[in-house]
Parts: structure tokens; C-alpha cells; sequence
């Protein structure tokens, strides 16, 4: 079936367990053909806006009609709904909690639904792993080729949540620490589009916002990791076109405080 | 292909190494169709009860005839039998140490036999790594479509671990923590089944065992972790049939000393 | 399209980004039907002595004409050339840093190429992220048919790191720990052949070497690792063909000071 779409998995699952293999035999109980890549199962606990950034990280460097599953939901069990979002170029599937929030600035000519429809389902979904009985199979579903509205009712007010953001009468910037990668990388939420609103132009090679909360020594902007001299950070655009601290050879999270959820002020140029 | 089964994987073997990837190229030489899928490579290191488990969670999720491999071997290289059994709907293959116990104990209509046939095995056995050099293959093998009589002589006496189990003589039934979860969740080692055998009767809402010698506040027993308020504690019957202790969006295993291997008496309700 | 050949990938991108997963959708965005396997994912960060060890172990268990994919980069977005090697058996791509030295000492016919031509790399190319726009592409071209000396000029002079050796005038060997495994087995870098050149003979069980430097009471050589009583350490060669310390059922690295990157002298039998 030289065809047929990848599914991609997304959660916080972790390693130790058998959940994320559950959800593959759910998968393959369908159709036993479907290829699955994990984007990644690593995301933080119950972490609703770390898992969206990760998925929007991930999931553009697939093909097209590629079906994104994400799974972290500590909701699950409740009344809160299950989404299918059909775009001009993908299928995204997972609860109703925000964690899709990325995802619906993002693409384009976007179709929601709630996932209502139980033969669709595995036979009987239990209240503590929907992952496995109900996003697997639907996704399962969507990549053999069922439109999305056969899942269920379409939706038309599903939750967004909001980036933090604050421009201050100095014009400094207040935007919050993402993520920190596995290299210490630490992703901070704006992207190269918004730095540039913000500055009025491209940022150049001298740009040196101060981090004032964290006092943190960044400045330099460049290019590349080795654009600073080893043990030395810098910012840069990461390759999800966000703005990144970073140390060269180094990691930037044993910098001041620099850790995911924190918030950062930049200031601008003199 | 679109009937060829698939084979999983569970071990100890983590994911720092190479070991796992061994696995598969060995698989991929006896058929480079063949499709793999990780069940866990993070059982704790030589624990073939915590390993039996976690395949127990994982295997039933997947389609009629998938081969399930499972290698947590503390005797590789020793004169331990290999084993290869077959249900009525699955095939398993692992070392002669109890690790296929709860498999045992579970599946119906089972032919058990030892792997001994050279031809099966790549060319020279590691006596370090028989999960690559005889699991592997073998499972390849059956996979393919290999009678597992053709590996080796039936075999009627394999070790069965003994799970613990005590009820006193005030009713209190005293079993194992088997496993913590990614999420903190700890799985005690009775099943739904069990636990209705010693109540008598299903558990209500209001069933709340006093986790004796470990003084926890369980006070609930629920259908899902939103059950109980965030930061509180329940029992519930998880995903895999088995009670577990679970505290909403928090980490049971963070409760007293709850934990892996740890001796649990529940006490009957007043 | 049974004889496709397999990609599989090596590097320190982690578990807990996306860097992998965006690795294999950009393979797929080449070809959706080709397979990958990781080798490894948790290489240390930025060690290409560790990176090029750990690709040594496992991809000699793959089919002929499997695409090995190694990408540990610090230097990353700077002038270094990104490689292909074609050998006798196995295509292998990856930076000129030294990450493939061990591939050249042991692979035979060798052509070595770089990575050059852009219509195989994606649209465009970050400066951060070579292995998704670079590597995974080219590799999806290999495993299709592509012939490497398309992707760029020949290169006769790419980086080999240098293996640490050194024997003294008692006749001591000292070389480095490599690697330490999940289970805490130490590897030396040293391999069996190299063992025997040094001792003149194949060890035997009653070889003992004495890791002077740190005070090791490892007494035994074995064939695995049952061979010493529970607890108690030995040495053995290990199922990549390299000498490693061991305990049965126990931690080599718990053993005085024995990590990754130390020195270890052997001395020779008495």
C-alpha cells in the first residue's frame, strides 16, 4: 500500500509502561498495514502547552495526509470531548484540553469534530486509557480513508489556549520558557515572524536582547550553535522558527534559572 | 504483506545501548518484511516478575498471531531452556525463568516447546546475547509461518513464578506492588477478578481498604483519576485489569513508601 | 517493495524532542514506504568516540545494503562536510568528525563521498539541524538506488580519531572505558584480537588481568556473565567482540571509579 498515510503518536506516556504499544496494537488491530513513527512520548506530564509546542515542532516535516495523534489528556475518563481536526494537509487527533491550540493558529481550512461515533472505537473504551480505545482506532479510521464527519458531530468552539505575551511601557517583552531540549537548549515562546514585529526588523548579528529577570550573559544572535565560542551562549532561530537560548557545547538550562515555564523579559536594543 | 505478522519486543535492555536494534537486524536478516514493535525495553533490570507483567499489559492489544518476544534473562549464557509457546491466539518466546508465567496462567489451548534447533539460530551464539542470536531469529521464524514443533522437543515442566498472596485471620489480604507507572501509578498485583473473589461482591464507590502497613490515605475507590480531587488519591481498576493506586494529576508512588516490590495489606470494609 | 533497503539511525538526539521523528518524515517525504530502525538515540551528548562505538555494535546485525545514518555534530551549520561512505557491504552518512572512524578500520572497499549536491537535501537547509534536512534526505536517495558519488566529490582525507593505547616498559596496557551499558557493564577499548596480540594467546579462565589504576578485584574471565556467583565482578568478551567488566546480576559501574572516558591499566598474568 505504497499510499497510505503515516500515523504519528504524540504523548507523555513515557517508555516504561506498554501504553504507547497498546495504542499501536489498536492501530493494527484495524489495519495491520499502517505504518506508526512516535513523534514523541516524552512530553511532561499532563502538560498541555509543552506537548503542543512539540507536536507543532514535529509535525510539518511529514507528508502530506499524515494523521497526528496526540494523547495528553488528564481529563481522560470525563465528559471532555475527543477532537478529529482535518486540514488542508493533515488529520490531528486528541482531547479537548488546549493541547491542539498550536495546531488550529497554525493550519489552514481546518474541518473539527468530536469523536462520538463508538464503532469507531475499540469495544469497549475504558475510562482510564481513551488513547488505546478511541484516538488509536480513529486515527486507524482516518488513515485507511474515513472522512472525518463520519466520527461525529462537527465542533465549532473547542479550547484555545492562550501564550503568555506582554509588551510593558519600556517596550520590553515577557514571554515564557517553552522547553528545554535535550542538548539544554531553552525554547522560549515567540517566533522569528513575532521577534521581528516586535523589533521592527530582522534581528541582526549584534542583537543582544538582556534577559533581564535571569541576568543571563546571551550577547549574541546567530545562525548556528558554533556562531558562539564553546561554554558561550547565544540566541538563535531554531529549526521550529522559534527563538532558542543556547550554549554553545554546552547547555543553556544550567544558566541562571533559565527552565520551562518560566517567564523571560527581553529588552530591546539600545 | 499485508498478512504477515507482527512481532513485539519486551526487555530490560533500556535504551542507551544497541542491544534492541540487534534484535531487529537480526529479524530483518531472516526477513527484511517482517515488522517490529517495541512493547517496553525499560522492564526493571533482571526482574522477570515486573517483566511478566508489563507483557501481560501490553500483548492482548494486538492482532490474532502476533509473536511476542520477551527477553529479561539474568541466566543468558547458562544452560536455562529457551521457550516458544503458542495459544490459541498468539505466539510467545522467552527464557525458561518465569517470565512467561502470568502468560501461562492466561492463554488458552498452549504448546510449549524448547529452542534448540541450530537452524533456527544465526551462525554462532553469543552466550551473552541469545536475544539476538536465538530469540530473534526464532521469532522471525514463526512469524514466517514456522510450526513451533520444528524449533525444539515439547517441553511440560517450564518454571512458573509463584505470585505473593496472603489473607489473615481478620480477612486482610496482603499482596505485592508490582509496578510504578510513568505517571506514578502503583499497580498492586490483583486483578478485578480477585479482588471481587475476596470482597465478595464488586467494589463500590465507597470501598476504601485501609492500605495498613503503609498508613495511606486511599478513601476512594473510582472508575478514572478525575475521581478523586487533584492532589488526592484512589483505587481503580486500570487499563490492564489490575487495582492500582493512583493519585489525580499527582504521583501515587510519592505516597509513604509505596513502591515497587513493597508488601500491600488491604483491609476488608467495616 | 520487499528488497528495500533498511535506514537505521544513530545519534544524541534523545527521547524527549521531536529530532528524530522529524529525521524519518523527512525520509518519508522521499519515500513514504522506506523502513527505518533506531540504532540509538542516546549516544552521550556531543561524543563521537561513544557515538562511533555504539554504531560499531549494531550495524554489523543488519542486511547487506542497509543506509546507517550516524548523526552526533557538534559543529553543526559550519563548514564541516557531511559524508557517505559506500563499502562492500553498507552505505553509513554522517559528519566529518570522526563518528565513522570505526567504520573505516573495519569496512572493506570503501568509497568515501560528501554530501554536497542541494537537489538532496530538503528546500532548505537549517543551519541547526542537518540530520532532518541533510542526512535523512540523502539516506532516503541511497536506499532508493541513488549511487554516492551523485550526492558529491570523492574525499580522501576525512578525520579519524585515534583509539587512546598505550603499553609500558612492565608491558601494562592501558586503554579507555568506552561505554558503560544499561545494565553498568563497562566497556574497554580493546577487542578480543587486540587482547590476544597483547597476551600472546587466547585468555584463559584463570586470566586476571589487574586494572591497576583502580583497584578492581576483578578475578575471572569468562564466557558470560553466570560465570562469576551473584555479586561478584569478571571480565568477558562482549557480543560486539570487545573486552568488557562485568557483575553477575550486579553493576561493573558501581566499581570504584570505572566510568566512560577513564583510563584503565591492564597488567599482564603473572
Amino acid at each position: 500500500m505504497p499510499d497510505s498515510p503515516i500515523i504519528t503518536l504524540t504523548t507523555d506516556f513515557g517508555g516504561s509502561d506498554t501504553y504507547v504499544a497498546q495504542m499501536k496494537g489498536a492501530i493494527a488491530r484495524v489495519d495491520p498495514r499502517l505504518r506508526v513513527v512516535d513523534l514523541t512520548h516524552q512530553a511532561p506530564a499532563h502538560d498541555v502547552h509543552a506537548a503542543g509546542y512539540l507536536l507543532e515542532t514535529g509535525y510539518a516535516a511529514f507528508p502530506r495526509r499524515t494523521v497526528h495523534v496526540v494523547v495528553v489528556d488528564p481529563g481522560v475518563g470525563t465528559p471532555r470531548r475527543a477532537l478529529a481536526l482535518r486540514s488542508e494537509r493533515y488529520d490531528f487527533l486528541g482531547p479537548d484540553n488546549g493541547v491542539l491550540s498550536r495546531i488550529l493558529d497554525r493550519e489552514r481550512d481546518l474541518r473539527v469534530y468530536a469523536i462520538d461515533e463508538r464503532r469507531f472505537a475499540t469495544g469497549s473504551v475504558s475510562r482510564t486509557f481513551e488513547g488505546r480505545d478511541r484516538f488509536a482506532p480513529a486515527a486507524a479510521w482516518l488513515a485507511g480513508g474515513l472522512d472525518p464527519a463520519e466520527l461525529g458531530p462537527a465542533v465549532d468552539d473547542c479550547i484555545r489556549l492562550s501564550r503568555f505575551r506582554h509588551i510593558d511601557s519600556s517596550g520590553a517583552l515577557t514571554i515564557a520558557a517553552l522547553h528545554a531540549d535535550r542538548f539544554g537548549n531553552v525554547v522560549l515562546d515567540v517566533t522569528a515572524a513575532e521577534l521581528e514585529d516586535w523589533l521592527g526588523c530582522a534581528p541582526r548579528r549584534d542583537f543582544a536582547p538582556r534577559l533581564l529577570d535571569l541576568e543571563l550573559p546571551v550577547e549574541r544572535f546567530g545562525a548556528t550553535f558554533a556562531d558562539a565560542p564553546p561554554g558561550e551562549s547565544l540566541l538563535l532561530i531554531n529549526s521550529a522558527g522559534y527563538l532558542e537560548v543556547a550554549v554553545n557545547r554546552g547547555r543553556a538550562d544550567a544558566l541562571g534559572c533559565l527552565r520551562r515555564g518560566r517567564h523571560v523579559r527581553l529588552t530591546p536594543p539600545a
